[in-house]
């Protein structure tokens, strides 16, 4: 057992216990289960998944888990309980919880606000003596913002994962100038291996590697094949590493010539928008401001990016802060905000470029964590 | 285009739309997005994500994709629409393609069960004309109920899928054996590789490769590290092959002696079991009966499985028909389920042992699709 990290968990719970305890709500429910995956269970108790997590107003933190040996090995909760002693039924379990923790009919219970409305209908009938609440701005709303502002442990976190990623970027590159990748299946295989070797978890998400038959889309389906990659045209990688829950998240566009006009305007289009886009991040800044102003110089150059200019990273791949055009977009960048910067074009004809990279804010602007480029071989 | 299998998503979208008609709903919604997967968009459309799907009573599909290029080049449907053109905003998309397809205020609306509470409140409001329905007994329970038999079409992608699980469960048993293979990460990159060598489209989950030292969980966590495998005691491995959106689904456990006790019974125990659980598949049988005579078999041995004995394969890797020892399953095999038997125990001192294989429910009894085993070395 890490005690250190397990007293940053119960630190962790104990922000959540206070927001709780603020609007007289008894407890909180987070889930992390197949088909809705919620890595604020691992934020606040170190549990990778499978299992629900309930923070009292008093401060507790009761894991059920659908796992109690893989939980006794790797939770700091107050309590590990098993799911399976609730019949694997959700509603049992939390009633179960409840009654243990001694919160009784009439208390207030903050549930997941992606809880599915049939299900919700089932916690109104079962636990019908409880004042259930399910909402957009809810606890776990309150948890999402809480992890968007990245503290010391999790930036040395992203430091190690972020000089891993860039280790392996060169690699990349030195393997595609050699020709020892050469295929989709090549590149992606490559990370899988290398950053394990490295002691990286996993990857942060499905590598997405797309050769210049398909990197037009958006995210390429499937993700690789055994085809051809970095032969002519435009081939697109986009990958994260996992480190400690952590992931990284760029992507390398590589260009081998001769290349079309078209292919060129959206090469420079892009370099422009990410240089300006970059130039932009600093503390205060509304992320909205930013994605603006690349979408008017993509229109002045006649393209739309049909994707966000971004995004924040850190236990999930796609987390606060937004960096999109909406005006329901509310995010002002801050210190300790982790994000990426992914402009893109694509075209069915040309192909696609992108380019990513991750940035953490710092109080006096921005500081480049990762060194994606758009590689011309 | 392949015109016969979009001729086949047709008649599946014919299918959904007499149900509509049968019960007076004018359109469902059905949705496959990041943090809520549904592979019946595929099922019904061929577009393997990122996509809002409408079917109508009157029998049209109707796309809204993420990404349009890559949906011409992929869905056979009526219509393809860019989320990008409702400012990406889900319930904006759907009241425009209801207004699009003349289906005005009163009618009932089927939305998806999977839909956040919050959400649901918010079609309501912005909808507030529509009668929202929202419900686990709705459109995508009996399009799941559609998926859960196989049809010609499918079956036949199982028999090339199972054909490539079993070529890769006899290289890895090889490979295993010559010390080719001999940490986590290497078999599991094997089969990375080795299946999109095949023709696959990818895993059809994460591999799980757990050596001695992590055996124990259910669910390894991380999935597969630079740890050994195959080495002294019990190393198990589970994973599937996706074939054209389909997935197998299969777990090796590697034995390599000395063996103590407790792990030998545990050896025999899982073996008897899946053979008295593979003896009673066949068209008519509840699946909560076989599922309670392997508890009965455990329990009188001792022990008891922490997950289920099971569970339907397809589009996803559990599906219908759940294959579970609770009063609330409903299923009775049929001709055309396909299903796993997965009987598992587990212990933090001795391991993990699991066994796990398809099998397709035909009209007289059951076929094993695959020929995974527990491996002695």
């Amino acid at each position: 057992m890490n005690t250190e990290i397990h007293a940053t968990y119960a630190a962790r719970r104990a922000r959540i216990a206070g927001w709780l305890r603020d609007r007289g709500i008894a407890a909180a429910v987070f889930e992390d289960r197949e088909g809705r995956r919620d890595p604020t269970v691992r934020y606040l108790s170190g549990q990778p998944g499978d299992s629900f997590l309930l923070v009292t107003a008093a401060g507790r933190g009761i894991l059920v888990s659908w796992d109690v040996n893989m939980a006794q090995a790797m939770a700091g909760v107050d309590e590990i309980l098993a799911y399976g002693d609730f019949e694997r039924r959700p509603v049992r379990a939390v009633l179960g919880v409840l009654a243990r923790e001694g919160i009784g009919p009439g208390a207030q219970v903050e549930l997941p606000s992606t809880l599915a409305y049939p299900e919700y209908i089932r916690y109104a009938e079962e636990g019908v003596d409880y004042d259930f609440l399910c909402r957009e701005d809810g606890a776990d709303e309150f948890a999402r913002g809480l992890r968007a502002v990245k503290d010391d442990f999790e930036i040395a976190v992203y430091r190690r994962a972020s000089a891993i990623t860039d280790e392996l970027i060169d690699a990349l590159e030195a393997g595609v100038r050699k020709g020892t990748i050469s295929t989709e299946a090549d590149a992606a295989l490559f990370l899988e291996r290398e950053s394990r070797a490295r002691g990286c978890e996993s990857m942060g998400f499905e590598t997405l590697s797309a050769g210049p038959a398909r990197s037009f889309g958006i995210h390429a389906f499937p993700a690789y094949t055994a085809g051809g990659f970095g032969t002519r045209g435009l081939s697109i990688l986009d990958f994260g590493v996992c480190r400690e829950g952590y992931t990284t998240d760029v992507t390398l566009t590589f260009v081998r010539g001769p290349v079309s006009p078209a292919q060129e305007r959206m090469i420079a289009l892009v370099e422009e928008a990410y240089r300006e886009a970059a130039g932009m991040l600093r503390p205060g800044v509304p992320t909205v401001e930013i994605s603006r102003r690349v979408d008017e110089m993509f229109a002045a150059g006649g393209f739309k990016m049909p994707h966000a200019l971004g995004h924040g990273i850190g236990l999930e791949a796609h987390e606060a802060p937004a960096m999109r055009n909406r005006d329901d977009n509310p995010w002002v960048l801050a210190p300790g905000h982790v994000v990426t910067l992914e402009p893109g074009l694509y075209d069915p004809e040309a192909g696609g470029v992108r380019l990513e990279n991750d940035f953490l804010i710092g109080p006096g602007g921005a500081e480049a964590l990762t060194r994606s480029r758009i590689v011309r071989l």
